[in-house]
């Protein structure tokens, strides 16, 4: 025998010992694939199911249940006795435990019958285990019966098996294809892919770079596909659309992830936003009604919320930037409450001339209650309105006007201020300051009344007309879904130069960023103010809110070069502007047609559907606030050698 | 006047010298948009159609002819006369040029019909310029009209305005919509999206690294959902699917691409590849059907080509990887021809002992005529055959063996040769030598096979039955789609050790690696081979062939963690395979149920139902062969800052 052969003789002796015992892995391949779920099975019949074992079985000398749950989340009880299951799977079920994968067939017999509810269970005939689980599943197992989501999320897997994970993601793929559906067939859209490694244009977010193998080169992972689309639009495509994967290197509060997935639209040759709208809902309206089964509401000429009937008009209305700021002090209002903020400039003065509204928000019917959370700092972003509790409705405000918090205004005039705010004994009454036109967003009031409506659900509903044309307050608030568009944003805002300690924010008037990006067209009729006055000059933008929620915005674009360049250079100061985005003026200088479009949040979407407050429950490996993904652990580190090909070194 | 009133006041009249001209660019927002396509236009009507100015126009004192192209790049001529056209439109039409984008009413009439072929014209009553073209529109129109593929790259837009790119892009996306609605509606399949931002796991093709804000941490770009999709099945989801993007760093030869995307699809509870492939037989079929509006073929068992018409069982006929090299020298053969290679192992012995297998093939009816490409050593990787022209069909072996090229095997015969090979002078005849079980793919005679289809397209047709059930070898092989499963493919490759230079490959066979990846099972029956000898097992791998392409890879996965730690540390020597592959092997061992799936090449499908040989022509913005975009000019440098807040600088 020579060396090389023994080596290799003994090699074998060694694999053999460590390769797994043949007769029981094998098993796990060869088993009766299901014939049935168990939503589908009827009493009598002779099945095969395959699932999860959903508990440890309960072991009896005399006959064991075990209880199966199917990949849709049912749950059905396995029966294992002498008389119908042979022996040797009734010793099988002592050795298995909770989430092993299974698959058992038998007969299906009616347990009992309460009323209509009739309970089936599963005779065991076969039983097979196609995968055992490890010990951590029966650790793990009271916290996924009690609440999947403090399941350790590094057991994203334990999670995603239950009824709610699994519906929640498949009803995330059903929108996803409705929407597609919706663009392909009733508006004859294209979905075209964009590329993901782009080019690094630092405007706005911060971006993920990718290294290339040429020294000092490097990609950009993309916001969002917009130059892309809109030399899409250069290219000849009139309705383009895309479900993309965006990314934003921010931090991950607030329910942000790092990659996101949005709903993105651009159409050409159209000439009012309007045309971006009406496809749009017929999206929202088709998405609730046929995937949530719920209606959407409209706000109607009386205030009253009623449901959205007809899809192919604009239904929700149009909301102007100041209108909002002034009645629920920010530019994506909750409409489901009648909450709005009352102006009292007519009574009061500001002392800060900057900030030179005065104005209050009255929750009334809470008995004179200020719950914590409406006056506790760290739920306002910088500051907060004073709220009191109104003892004297008449003379409330003495106390303020005494301490110079606010003056009075010539005008002035006690009953008239009485009879405007409505109050009375009880109520609580919270009164800020705001600038004209408010950058602050949302302003202390707006953020106010957003406590106020979570610390208070339904409690100041708007009134809603019912199926039977009757007025009312009475529902719940949760399952209505109230959309408007807000439109006439400022096309700029004057750079912000506060600090962090600072009470008022402050600003430069004379530097300018865009409200939303560079590319949005100015209000046609707001074009003078373009070289007169920038801050005055509204957006073509459109925003779409649903439930407080900015669920989409959108703008017509500049599509003119040298409007472009305009904004580039003399407005946004963009010195460089030619080595960001000259192949965007490249593209909108060969004939590009006049374009505009939207992107909408999918993932948020998909999290109001399901009635979830996270994108986290619509998205199967989210990564952590530390952008960790506690399944994979990703992000690693990278050997020297392989950085090396990649011209970089760590710092 | 105070000094920031002064500025404010200059500032203000410099911006308004800046400011484009107000009436011009507010034009170009108000137009009538379209109420018609070319395609649907009728005579008289008045109508507006929106497009580009495919030329530039012909302008005569009398009348002016313009034409336009819409998005579906129909074309129709403008006819501007003084009797129909107001005055202003005569002048402004000279100002207009190549792909300038305008908006035109008028009404439509009859230019002529010859036979059933009706000609119209636009009789212009109002012509409106959206946007100019700039002078490179001019230069280029020239190549636009001969060949768009020869329009410089970075001004891909123009390319894409082009009728054969409007139609291949809006091609890709009816077959992503389809391949989604089949998946969804015929097979119950849920869209589930994986991360992009993925960990390195450096096996396989080099990874895309993306730096974190945190020292020495990096995600990387997947390879494919691999991985996710099987902790997606250990999740309880039994049917996944996703169209993906995936990202590989490779040399971008050969028609590749750094980001791609796949068709990417995952079954649990299934026993059997079969029920994998039914599925994907199911989108192939429809795609071809219903948006080629062509066929699918399969071999029969009398082998010829039969067109499927059934898509509920699998059609394509499955080919051993073994009978795939002997007959065809490759493992992805393309089926439109009945070339085939022949054993001479019966007549000759090879020289080299590790590649001992001797056989032929043969070209007829090529008059002995040999063309240059079939011997040209640029066109095979590494050795290529002996290639000649024969004079005499019964001796032409002779100066071979006499140079020892070749020997006699013992049972040697003429005229049994002759027969075997079916030799008549004129023929051509390539013979060379393989390995038993050749690692070397294609072999030197399946390259010489591939470039003798290529160089004569349908002379070799394998005979067809016909609609009429004649049986033919006459028709186009262009249209006609073979596909073909490979099967049994081996689990493991030896490693490669020869160079560069080396006439044949060598291989440590004490070494091994995946021949797809670390995941797939090995095919039952060869389960004791895993601890003997583990070059012989099989794996349960399959391959979607379509004339002579593969267009997807699929397997039985490992859903056993022992045995998947088996086959990392005892086989490929893994030694990190916690670090690396932990998070899959945790999956696994809680209670993952079997699975399989497969991964199509989207980019490559779309490109061959277009009759496209390259991806770039389905692909809206590819790169080029260095990586580089050049419509945006991406990948860019970076300033150091920005490298800092990610703890990297340039080597």
């Amino acid at each position: 025998m020579s060396r090389a052969q023994f080596f290799r003789n003994f090699l074998t002796r060694y694999l053999r010992a460590q390769l797994p015992n043949k007769e029981s892995t094998l098993a796990k391949f060869h088993f009766p694939v299901a014939t049935h779920t168990i939503k589908t099975i009827k009493t009598d019949e002779t099945i095969t199911l395959n699932g999860h074992l959903n508990r440890k079985p309960r072991v009896r000398s005399s006959r064991s249940f075990a209880e199966l749950r199917d990949a849709n989340g049912d749950t059905i009880q396995l029966l294992l006795d002498p008389e119908h299951t042979p022996l040797e799977f009734l010793e099988l079920v002592k050795s298995s435990g909770a989430e092993d994968s299974v698959s058992v067939s038998g007969f299906v017999k009616q347990k009992h019958q309460r009323d209509n509810d009739i309970e089936q269970e599963l005779v065991v005939k076969n039983f097979q285990i196609l995968n055992n689980s490890n010990l951590d599943a029966a650790r793990l197992d009271k916290l996924k019966h009690s609440n999947p989501n403090d399941l350790p999320p590094q057991f994203r897997y334990l999670q995603l098996r239950t009824k709610f994970f699994q519906n929640s993601l498949k009803t995330r793929s059903k929108v996803a294809n409705l929407i597609r559906n919706i663009l392909i067939n009733n508006h004859d859209f294209d979905e075209i892919e964009t590329p993901l490694l782009f080019k690094s244009t630092p405007e706005g977010a911060r971006e993920f770079l990718v290294p290339t193998r040429s020294p000092n080169l490097f990609y950009a992972l993309p916001q969002s596909p917009q130059q892309y689309k809109q030399i899409l639009m250069s290219s000849g495509f009139t309705k383009y659309f895309q479900i993309a994967k965006c990314f934003r290197d921010e931090d991950l509060r607030a329910d942000r992830q790092p990659e996101f997935t949005q709903v993105d639209m651009e159409l050409s040759y159209i000439n009012s936003s309007d045309q971006v709208g009406i496809v749009v809902e017929d999206i929202i309206h088709n998405v609730w009604n046929k995937i949530g089964k719920m209606p959407t509401y409209r706000v109607n000429d009386n205030n009253m919320l009623e449901k959205v009937t007809e899809f192919d008009s604009l239904q929700f209305t149009k909301l102007k930037y100041r209108d909002a700021l002034a009645k629920y002090g920010i530019d994506k209002p909750d409409l489901r409450s009648s909450l709005e903020l009352v102006n009292l400039s007519k009574f009061f003065t500001s002392k800060n001339p900057d900030f030179p509204i005065v104005e209050a928000c009255v929750l009334k019917n809470v008995e004179g209650k200020i719950p914590k959370c409406l006056t506790d700092s760290n739920n306002y972003s910088r500051r907060k309105p004073i709220v009191i509790s109104i003892n004297d409705p008449n003379t409330w405000y003495k106390k303020f006007v005494e301490k110079h918090v606010i003056n009075l205004a010539p005008e002035f005039d006690e009953s008239a201020l009485r009879a405007e705010l409505d109050l009375e004994s009880g109520d609580v009454l919270a009164f800020s300051n705001r600038a004209e036109l408010p950058y602050e967003n949302p302003t202390p009031l707006g953020r106010f009344r957003q406590l106020a409506m979570n610390e208070f659900p339904n409690k100041w509903n708007r009134k809603l007309v019912d199926d039977a044309e009757n007025v009312t307050t009475d529902y719940d608030s949760s399952r209505v879904f109230v959309g408007s568009w807000v439109v006439d944003f400022p096309l700029f805002n004057p750079i912000e130069t506060s600090e962090a300690g600072d009470d008022f924010p402050s600003y430069d008037f004379n530097r300018f960023e865009s409200t939303h990006h560079p590319f949005t067209m100015a209000k046609l009729e707001d074009f003078d103010y373009l070289s007169t006055d920038p801050l005055t000059v509204r957006g073509e933008h459109y925003d779409l809110v649903i439930n407080g929620v900015e669920v989409g915005g959108g703008s017509r674009r500049i599509h003119d070069a040298e409007l472009q360049k305009y904004i580039f250079e003399e407005i946004l100061q963009i010195t460089n502007y030619n080595d960001l985005f000259g192949h965007l003026l490249h593209a909108l200088s060969m004939g590009c047609p006049p374009h505009a479009g939207i992107a909408l949040g999918f993932d948020r979407l998909c999290a109001m559907l399901i009635g979830s407050p996270s994108i986290r429950d619509v998205i199967a490996f989210p990564k952590n606030q530390s952008g960790v993904d506690p399944v994979v652990e990703s992000p690693t580190g990278v050997p020297e050698k392989t950085l090396k090909e990649y011209y970089i070194q760590n710092l």
